[in-house]
């Protein structure tokens, strides 16, 4: 089965990797604006110290987008990227003219006080949509960020981009190539609305890896297909989804694309393994795997389909193996998308198939939901040999009530 | 604004109409089988004593099916039908050849009862899936509700379909032609599961207007594609979803298709809006109406996406005018469903346009989400002149509650 999800957090050192500045030639920090009534740290900076500064980055597909979201795809246009400033607090999203110009003067500040260009400054912003932030707030925090700056500050970085996370997230992986060694680390924030339609998920990934920005986008695009947006149920994005790539360089080594893809999606399926599990109000981790499939598109649709049912994740949140509940999901597919023999199709969960050939199997009372968070369900088409895997959460009394509250 | 499900109850008499007997030419009855647990009525038996038995009936497009879809489809295909079965306690799906015989053996029972033939015997279940039902406790049920059929038993029989329905959905109306009047009624049920994926919704209308099957078919699709089709949010269906429409020609009046179908369709939107209502724990019903829309399937597309959203109806429970999550959610709906300019859209909520051409407009605290259960949500996209209306239900703590607990 195809799931880099499941073994995501070996060898990255999840929580207590220093994350964007595991790779050489990065400084960071994390500071305090006041963006944040809570008087959290809400302001975070990283900046590529080079010799290269190559880029590449994947923004929501969301019609609906921020400032920040406007103004840094045509600053990563050219592959080029100095630095990389994100702040909590507010999303800047339906703000207009003068949003757009709080995203604009960000830019502008981080680059006077690095001494860089403007246009190579990728302004990211998470939090509610429709309310301006607060301009002498955001600038001068952006000098406290940069006076910050430090080549082991990636923790405070992660800590900065927090938004109903509980825990930052962060992770890297160090590669021996017979050129030498390189790494590739990386933080993510994202913890609320990962199911059913992902909200604002934020990340930043770095290498020194000496390469260019073409072979960049190629090693991020694959690696972001199949860990972030492997997360989210229903293919929805938020309006500020942003995941940057930046390669220094320093460490002299240039490894092949494959080799530095896989580095990358190694680190990309710790960050959203990571997001998972911390997933607002989640009391379990979901694992839908749809086996059998005519073709992997077809295989996530299904489980596309399956997550996305709140009857299928209110009865996990209930310890209760309702696989009816998942039939009725697997069901709902059209056969021009993922052609099976309704009659043909198995379920198990946690290991034991309570359904063969569309028909009860085994007892449910054999499925033990309770005594892990990880869930993982099998559902196997029996029409052909590819895989998909998409990971959820189960939906509860406190998803309900923190999503409920969020605003006020 | 087309919205048949506003003004629904107008006039149809919802709760107290006689229902499936309001029509000349019907009987039914409701009684206790033993099929569930709580020892409530679980079978309901509606017969056509004609003179005319014509039929039409609208299934579930899941391609899960149970055996009283696969039996009934075949029943309804030439046309007549002299009588529907219904039992809850059970949905008869997943459950094999065995599970198929159980719905044959209930069609040939009704048919020795009556003295019709089985192939114009309708079968309906629902309940939990993958159980059998106990088939002696079932075909005794069938010889009670034959015994029990009475001319004025239709509230018995929309009480007996009822699952976690918290009250029995029945309405008629009354139309006066220059011919004599004709009568349209129904029964239905489906609270459990409207949003987001509608678990199995049963519904039976009758009528004594003296029309043939093919007009009943017509007026029946034209009727249940605005009304239960715009109540589930994600286009899900489940493995049961059965609409029936029977004519006994009792009246002796021949409507136009045209004034049938407003009669049929009138029924129909009652009976709608009386699953939103009594859906399973909602504190509100909300109804997204999108207009300005290029055509009415991209409103409908703007609309189902906004109410597919779990943090949208979480908000709502919260009576938080959170529109900038109305806002993410229309943009997900990619350019070639729904033309619009993202920068363009008006989001009004209970009459206050909080969101301005994708911008803040009035305070958020004018809006009052608190103080009645219906809430109303209007997108304008400002590309057309079509428009749609979805109606949908919060997301709470007791829909999470109920359905974990389900099968329990």
């Amino acid at each position: 089965m195809t799931d880099h999800l499941g073994p995501a957090l070996a060898g990255t050192s999840p929580g207590t990797s220093p994350g964007v500045t595991a790779a050489a030639g990065f400084r960071a920090s994390g500071v305090t604006a006041g963006l944040k009534a809570s008087g959290s740290p809400d302001l975070a900076l990283v900046v590529n110290d080079g010799p290269r500064q190559a880029a590449a980055a994947v923004f929501t597909t969301n019609r609906m987008v921020g400032a920040p979201v406007v103004w840094s795809r045509q600053v990563v246009s050219d592959g080029v990227v100095s630095a990389v400033v994100l702040n909590s607090g507010g999303a800047n999203v339906s703000t207009g003219p003068e949003g757009f110009l709080d995203a604009h003067l960000t830019a502008e500040r981080v680059a006077t006080a690095l001494g860089v260009s403007a246009g190579d400054v990728i302004v990211c912003s998470t939090g509610l949509i429709g309310e301006r932030l607060p301009r002498e707030n955001l600038l001068t925090g952006v000098d406290l960020a940069a006076a910050a700056l430090a080549p082991d500050a990636g923790p405070q970085a992660a800590r900065a981009i927090m938004t109903t996370d509980s825990v930052p997230k962060t992770a890297h992986v160090t590669v021996d190539t017979p050129d030498g060694s390189f790494t590739v680390g990386g933080m993510a924030k994202g913890a609320g609305m990962l199911a059913p339609a992902m909200a604002t998920m934020l990340c930043v990934v770095t290498t020194d890896a000496d390469v260019e920005a073409r072979v960049l986008d190629a090693a991020l695009r694959a690696a972001t297909a199949v860990t972030f947006d492997r997360v989210d149920s229903d293919g929805c994005m938020s309006t500020s989804d942003t995941v940057t790539l930046l390669a220094s360089g320093a460490s002299g080594v240039a490894p092949s694309l494959d080799v530095l893809a896989d580095a990358v999606l190694r680190v990309c399926a710790s960050l959203a393994r990571q997001l998972v599990a911390d997933a607002e109000g989640a009391s379990h981790d979901v694992a839908v795997h749809v086996v059998g499939a005519t073709s992997q598109d077809a295989a996530l649709a299904v489980a596309r389909a399956v997550t996305r049912s709140n009857l299928f994740k209110a009865a996990i949140f209930g310890n209760d193996p309702n696989w009816g509940r998942v039939l009725a999901q697997v069901g709902t597919v059209p056969e021009a998308v993922a052609p099976f023999d309704p009659e043909a199709v198995d379920v198990s969960m946690n290991g034991v198939m309570v359904c063969q050939a569309a028909r009860v199997h085994a007892d449910r009372s054999d499925v033990d939901l309770a005594s892990a968070r990880e869930v993982h369900v099998v559902v196997d088409l029996h029409a052909g040999d590819a895989s998909a895997t998409v990971w959820s959460n189960d939906l509860t009394h406190d998803y309900v009530h923190e999503n409920s509250a969020y605003s006020t």
